[in-house]
């Protein structure tokens, strides 16, 4: 079997990418309680907010506020979604130590939501990431639809390939593979990642999955194999799947930090504070947890 | 990457691992009508019921009535767990084709649920499986706790080595690795399966796993790699886990279809078969299937 690495990073996403998608309106206090205890269990990297127009996303309309209200830990890298320059304005102004660009790995969803080709969303992003490296601000790239797409269904390697290589083209430092659906399984899932491996180096690289099928952790461990060290989870599996009504969306990241620790695999993060800051904020929710390892936890410890 | 297996042979343990531990009084019609669909999903191997006392499993008292009232197809093999002569009689009575004996690999789970050390509860079956042999009967043995106790904690794959090898010596043909607890993750679960592969041949071992902790299709996925091509799901994730109320037990069969078919892997399952199935299921149990890849498939049909 191939040997795995020694050490991952966890960038936690649940108070962005997780949170993003609630229909109720959740207090930017506790947003703030949420990233802060995130900081306590020992991320080093968090994904905070998203600096998007209040109208397209209501729920990251206190973005600022959400920022400015966080305990920074020195050497925690908080980092923001910025879709343009009027994005990374806010980003910069709140101190945002790494900016998220992204774009979809396929024609149709790329089209779908928001009427142009790949190619010209990437270039949008162009005068963010040149503000953005003129700042000294870290640039993260995200693929989405990187295997499968609600759309058009099937999306090859090849493209993932060609949005690597544009993201790398405008500057972008760091990409994410994104299973945006969920639908990926191992080797389909090493493809993709091969093909961004394409045209950045294995440390800049990371794996974004969906666990909307149950294939989540046996990517992550199929990733480890290639050597992939750089994991972006959700902290109670928060964010659904808005293409699978009441199906689940990120993997959690209890699932994620159980599977590492079985494997010996070193993070720094505290497994039993995710837990119960999981139980925590799906409390406020009001609803169970979407993260088994989470679940089993904190069930063996009120028996 | 290693290369993985062609085809794989699912044993489906819904209608006897899966509702065993359920509270609710299941009718045998009902039981009749899963086992039956399943059949007709594509199964070639289905786990039917238990020949157990009723003082020990009330669930499983009807085994005789289920196993008369089947439709049997030609070629399917329908298995029941035997814990002793009594059981073994019954079995034969109602024409299994296939029983299943067990033990733990741990002392401290073997001495607190039976009583005795391993080596004596191996022991007992010997008669069960001489008389098997003798008519011709399938035999197949269960290792449960081969990832960890929840009495003990830890077990050594060497202890698995040596319940495989007790179980070898009495005439079992075929011997599974069950996580009975779900702790689990892919390398220590690739190490226990080698300790079962020491005493039989790779078309011999199984694997059986739970999913408590979100691990079990990550490590399906790392026993394909050693070429294990055997497997025990149960429909709709039935079953749940003893040891953490409110926890998931066994992985779910759509899930791990679901990675199968992902990964060209060959099953003769129709996988929209089992999910209507266990849905159907879980609407009888009123509640909503443990099975990700279920559900999601069951969701994007419904919109």
């Amino acid at each position: 079997m191939p040997s795995l690495p020694s050490k991952v990073s966890i960038v936690e996403v649940g108070p962005r990418d997780g949170l993003q998608n609630e229909k109720q309106t959740i207090p930017a206090g506790v947003k703030v309680e949420l990233v802060d205890r995130l900081t306590a269990a020992g991320f080093t990297n968090i994904e905070v907010t998203s600096f998007v127009s209040p109208k397209w996303v209501p729920q990251m309309a206190d973005a600022a506020e959400v920022m400015a209200q966080i305990r920074r830990k020195p050497g925690v890298v908080y980092s923001v979604l910025t879709p343009n320059m009027k994005g990374f304005e806010g980003a910069l102004a709140a101190r945002a130590d790494e900016i998220v660009v992204f774009g979809a790995a396929s024609e149709a969803f790329s089209q779908k939501n928001i009427n142009c080709s790949i190619a010209e969303s990437i270039e949008r992003f162009a005068p963010v990431c040149e503000a953005a490296r003129a700042h000294g601000i870290r640039i993260r790239g995200a693929i989405s639809c990187a295997l499968g797409c609600p759309y058009q269904g099937e999306v090859k390697p090849e493209a993932v390939a060609y949005v690597a290589k544009l993201m790398k083209d405008i500057g972008v430092q760091h990409i994410g593979v994104a299973d945006t659906i969920g639908v990926g399984t191992p080797r389909a899932t090493q493809a993709a990642m091969e093909a961004a491996l394409k045209h950045f180096d294995l440390a800049d690289v990371s794996g974004h999955f969906h666990d909307t099928y149950g294939q989540a952790v046996g990517n992550v461990y199929a990733c480890l194999e290639l050597g992939v060290s750089r994991f972006d989870t959700s902290v109670a599996g928060l964010g659904g799947c808005p293409y699978a009504k009441g199906a689940t969306g990120n993997v959690a990241t209890e699932d994620v930090l159980y599977l590492l620790r079985g494997l010996g695999i070193e993070t720094g993060i505290d497994l039993d504070q995710v837990v119960a800051t999981g139980q925590w904020i799906s409390g406020i929710l009001n609803r169970k947890a979407f993260a088994r390892a989470g679940n089993a936890i904190a069930a063996k410890k009120a028996a």
